[in-house]
């Protein structure tokens, strides 16, 4: 692989135009055409589902031949599909480019294979420039993207027998100040979190992303699941950010809604019966379970039913990391059945 | 400190001696008492609760004033209380003994302060000579003693989110080959392993502790706690040791009857309501969780009630370690309430 500077300087820029996207079920991508003398001639960037991808969109602003000869920087492999916005390693061989760089492979079944394509209609294709950085911008997708849907942690916190609560339902605090600190950092790493009507009418959370008293700057979008209205005067309607309330108890949908809306780091808070729901479903790749060294007894479980009538169906976990958080533990596993991935 | 080599000599022989004596409520103990010019004039061992202590007994073989100027060398503290058998202390000075040498302190509140009361009779006493051997002989003695009952370490073994079986009571196997051998060591190194009649007729425990296939040399006497009768063809009844069998609900009883029998290091081993009891009784004193990395959901749970009703009265533990065993994770804690001690 070699990079000319002007391709270098190309892809920078490409990388600060796939910022201007929004982030959605689509990647956020950008695009420079060079000139075979190096000048940028041409800028795109994707502005979401239903528009046209960034090479297009730079190639738009060309008239004319202008792009023959040209090189294309990009920051995904170019797709090869035709999806509503057609082929790009299409539309750029169709404009005559010489040269596609490009930073990342599209691991995407349907859409990768563009670089091939691209030469085998003799265009000179690198890639790789500036990998990095464009994997950190796109991270989340690539996860999401492999999944086929937002990648989903679940969080609960359980006695050492497995209880989230006591008998009479009182619950503060089982676990001691670090682990509550460690789950409002996670929060803040997380693009939505997730809860049921029955927690939010139980508990008022606020859903906010705190340090120590202060807000977090990166807050994640609260979601309501469940049919009961979200009280006049709940906590997350003085969230940040607007509360989405899927009356629902398809989960699958809302996963659908947030992946659509780019919320693609699914952070589910509970209760019991909706993590549980999301572990039986499948649909939880990550499981922080933080357990305070006590226990309680009786019918207040941290999990009620994961969708196991025997043993040959039980749900096995890859145990990723323990920690120690003050006296408490945080056991971080994987169910079995989930992909890879993280975000 | 200093001992001659004629007192260390008779300090090892009074160890060999203690080991006669049967395990019991009450210490094994050894004593030997050399003349002035260091010769062994007379042995003994404690025979057990109701018997001679070491001390008597060897001085029972001795006539007239054989004793008047010797060394006792005893493997504990000679006590100062008058139980069935008078102070062993009042004994010693009664016979003229001008020297008094023993390994250990007796730590007890009654019969302590043997040795206090020697010195201010005249007699020359010194501790601490093979203390190291004499405490591993009477660990598990000093920690019942300490307790004022055996010590109880209560096992079992869950799926993270505290499952003993699934929904249909399947469990077969939740833990791994490792965590399984981990127990049966464990087992080895108890003197009793306790099961409620419910396990004894759902799952006909051998309750033998294995190396592999093999039994270990040393196996633990199998108490069976609870009313049902022992069935006739129950597994336990092939046990190297006879079964004892306590049709009671009283924990402390059958304690106390284990203690007087010198079972000092009881294995609680299930199932959930015994394991249940001994913790809302406060008779467990440590507890060894096998957590596999695995979900369940259900209603069979590992502990049942620990008599928590609300969050205030949880059961708060000590984790003394965590460690995986495998796949699994063996979690060791102590109740808070529990008093300092293990064996």
């Amino acid at each position: 692989m070699a990079f000319s500077e002007a391709e270098q300087r190309a892809m920078a820029r490409a990388l600060e135009l796939a910022r201007r996207g929004p982030r959605s079920r689509n990647p956020q991508v950008g695009a420079v055409i060079l000139s075979p003398s190096g000048d940028v001639i041409a800028e795109g960037w994707h502005r979401g589902a239903g528009t046209a991808h960034a090479e297009v969109d730079a190639l738009s602003h060309l008239e004319g031949d202008a792009a023959r000869g040209a090189t294309a920087v990009v920051t995904l492999e170019p797709c090869n599909h035709t999806g509503r916005t057609g082929p790009c390693a299409a539309a750029l061989i169709a404009a005559g480019v010489a040269r596609v760089v490009y930073a990342l492979d599209d691991p995407g079944d349907v859409e990768g294979g563009g670089g091939e394509r691209l030469r085998a209609a003799g265009v000179s294709v690198e890639s790789g420039l500036l990998a990095p950085e464009a994997a950190g911008l796109l991270a989340s997708w690539l996860t999401a993207r492999a999944l086929g849907r937002p990648h989903v942690t679940v969080k609960w916190a359980q006695s050492l027998d497995g209880r989230a609560a006591a008998a009479d339902g009182t619950s503060q605090w089982i676990t001691g100040s670090e682990a509550r600190a460690d789950v409002h950092a996670r929060r803040a790493q997380a693009d939505a979190i997730v809860v049921g009507t029955g927690t939010l009418l139980a508990d008022d959370p606020a859903l906010t992303a705190r340090d120590g008293d202060a807000l977090f700057a990166a807050q994640p979008v609260p979601v309501v699941i469940g049919s009961a209205p979200i009280p006049a005067h709940a906590a997350v309607l003085r969230h940040p950010r607007p509360p989405l309330h899927h009356p629902t108890r398809d989960l699958t949908a809302v996963l659908d809604d947030l992946h659509d809306r780019g919320l693609h780091r699914v952070f589910v808070e509970g209760g019991p019966t909706l993590a549980s729901a999301f572990i039986a479903a499948g649909l939880a790749d990550r499981l922080l379970v933080y357990v305070a060294p006590t226990l309680l007894g009786g019918d207040r479980l941290a999990l009620s039913d994961v969708g196991v009538g025997t043993i040959s169906e039980q749900r096995r976990l890859t145990v990723e990391s323990i920690e120690r958080l003050g006296d408490d533990l945080l056991v971080v596993v994987a169910p079995d059945h989930a992909p890879e991935g993280g975000s």
